[in-house]
């Protein structure tokens, strides 16, 4: 059904509460005012609460999730660097390509299609290839929707071994605890329009002060995403082009949104969903693709098989709700439904029910009662608070 | 649940589409000015489109739907007229007060709590109270959700007696078809937030030709509602006193919005809802309060027996889903559904899963399956354009 609000499941863009929609009818402000710093700081602020450290620099950059991983990429890794990429899907394949478009050489740990690497995988071929110096790993692959689950063990391993630790986390950040100081995270990237439930267009760098001050020592062979540029500006609260003034706004408001809710309760939010979302889509007959391990809170793949190719298209022009298929070499094999931000009871129960009329429509016989109630059971501790309406 | 949108299935406000929402955020400008005449000029032509006629004048309250329907009564009620007015419910109650309130003397037709008077009984009353010069009728009472659809036979003996016709159309108006002058409607009194999916806040007086030329020959006891201002001012596309300008503007997309789904599709849309919400909340065990001929379109209303009276606040509480109890002598006797305005096969769909489950919790056994289906065979045709999000 078209002309209504759409209902995203998508893997971002993701559905945003009133505040953050509103907050982009802000009026402009110069990004070189007092009123821009403030909010620059507060901002910053809010970040380092969901960052879990006070010891790290976030840059804030124009431009989408890609934008932000090639940038940390670009920074920190020089021509000849030898990284390890673990590839368990699509994004990795990506993080794996930026990294040689930068002149790294990838040192691969082929995970298959169906899950991510363990530590010990990751340990071992830091064992084989001595000279890899960095790690460079996606926490969330939204295609085919593996998330390491595993990930503080990885991290681990990393850091034993004297590796700097990069991570796509543009799809887990905020919607998984990821504490970057404690981890030894040394550069993340991520975006507003996944679990922080903002408007895209804005993207963010973390870095932590031992990587932030090795930053300017050569050229990252990009002037937009050069991070010493972020970095010299961000230390008096701007930045060093034109920022997306308005995502900003809607950022601050999300976060507070966030915030209010409380941070550990947002990311149980994300879990008991998940919950919710692998039972009912079970009962409704939906087979998931990723080995349990490995099944992502943000993301919920199923197989695509038979007619259940054709719930994709159906729910979005029957109900105008958006679940995504795969992409690349997973394109056909599997129907994802995004978990991520600000996603409400209402909202898994509308989809159950949505999905159950038509896969009984494709001729199957789903367990609707049992579906939606499965949903319900797991969606119990689940309301936002009112405030800030 | 709380702190994400409200989903609204109450009798006004209503939900609205996205470009009504964002219409509330535009800047000011002075209702005095080209711009506010050109604003005036395009809401009342596409208001005519609805009220089915170019032959009317339309005036623009600042004011709920209650102000508009007591400027009616205002203005062309005099102190000693006898008016026949059918009480079918709490706002046909209200409606006589008013007429009692500005002098008028009611000859009620009482219709009792579960339907509207027929035409012959309207035929008849007037019969037999020959003094009688204009009648006040609502054509759809929220409470108890009775709808007057037998309202042209009974405008038809109306006319016929000679009386002046004046109508409450507040939560019908853009709902139903109402053709005010082939059905010889002298006034119409409806309001923003309800069928016509914009914010509350600006009320609509409609007024024939005829009648508007009638205007002025009296005080109305009232001096914001004195009508001869509104249409003297109306004349050259103004209001007398400031109007809700951010409402207008709001209006004015609504009504855009209105106009391209088609207005005819509009009303189908609210008798197709009207259907899946009678056999949906039929297969669920709730029982329609109202009897078959006078069930409303706009307002689905239910007996509230045994636990049935909880789903109204576990509705809310649970998943942010706003339905209405009963008003007045109802309260507590009956759960009303609006079906006002934008509501999409998505949010029906949605209050059927949601209600199933809670009938369940309440130790029901409403028929899951066969409620959802029942709702969305009903909905077929109902989609929305997609242009202009």
């Amino acid at each position: 059904m078209v002309g209504m609000d759409d209902l995203l499941f998508t893997p971002g863009p993701v559905g945003l509460p009133s505040p953050v929609l509103r907050a982009m009818a802000t009026p402009m402000v110069s990004h070189r005012s007092d009123e821009f710093h403030e909010l620059y700081e507060v901002v910053e602020e809010k970040l380092k609460r969901l960052l879990m450290s006070d010891e790290v620099e976030v840059y804030l950059l124009t431009a989408s999730g890609t934008g932000a991983v090639e940038a940390a990429v670009a920074n920190f890794i020089k021509p000849g660097d030898e990284v390890l990429v673990p590839l368990h899907g699509v994004f990795s394949e990506r993080l794996a390509e930026t990294v040689r478009a930068h002149g790294g050489t990838v040192v691969a740990v082929d995970c298959g299609d169906r899950r991510g690497p363990t530590a010990e995988e990751v340990e071992s071929a830091l064992r084989s290839n001595p000279r890899v110096s960095a790690v460079a790993v996606v926490i969330n692959d939204t295609c085919p929707g593996v998330m390491l689950r595993n990930f503080r063990e990885i991290a681990e391993v990393v850091k034993e071994r004297g590796c700097l630790l990069i991570v796509d986390a543009v799809s887990a950040f905020g919607g998984v605890e990821i504490p970057v100081r404690d981890w030894g995270i040394d550069v993340l990237a991520t975006a507003t329009q996944k679990c922080l439930a903002a408007p895209p267009g804005l993207s963010i760098v973390a870095v932590s002060e031992e990587a932030a001050a090795r930053l300017g020592g050569g050229s990252p062979g990009t002037y937009y995403l050069d991070l010493t540029k972020y970095r010299d500006f961000s230390r008096r609260r701007e930045t060093p082009f034109t920022p997306a003034l308005s995502i900003l706004y809607a950022l601050n408001e999300a976060l507070d949104f966030i915030l209010r809710v409380g941070f550990k309760r947002w990311v149980d939010f994300h879990e008991m969903r998940a919950r919710a979302l692998y039972s009912a889509l079970s009962e409704l007959g939906m087979r998931p693709f990723v080995s349990e391990d490995f099944r992502s809170t943000t993301v919920v793949s199923v197989e695509a098989e038979g007619r259940i190719s054709e719930v994709a298209g159906l729910l979005r022009r029957e109900f105008g709700i958006y679940v995504a298929g795969g992409i690349g070499r997973f394109k056909g094999r599997i129907v994802r439904v995004g978990n991520m931000g600000y996603l409400t009871k209402r909202d898994v129960v509308t989809l159950v029910a949505c999905l159950a009329l038509l896969l009984r429509r494709l001729g199957y016989e789903p367990r609707v009662g049992e579906a939606l109630s499965a949903a319900y059971d797991a969606l119990r501790g689940l309301t936002y608070p009112r405030a800030g309406r």
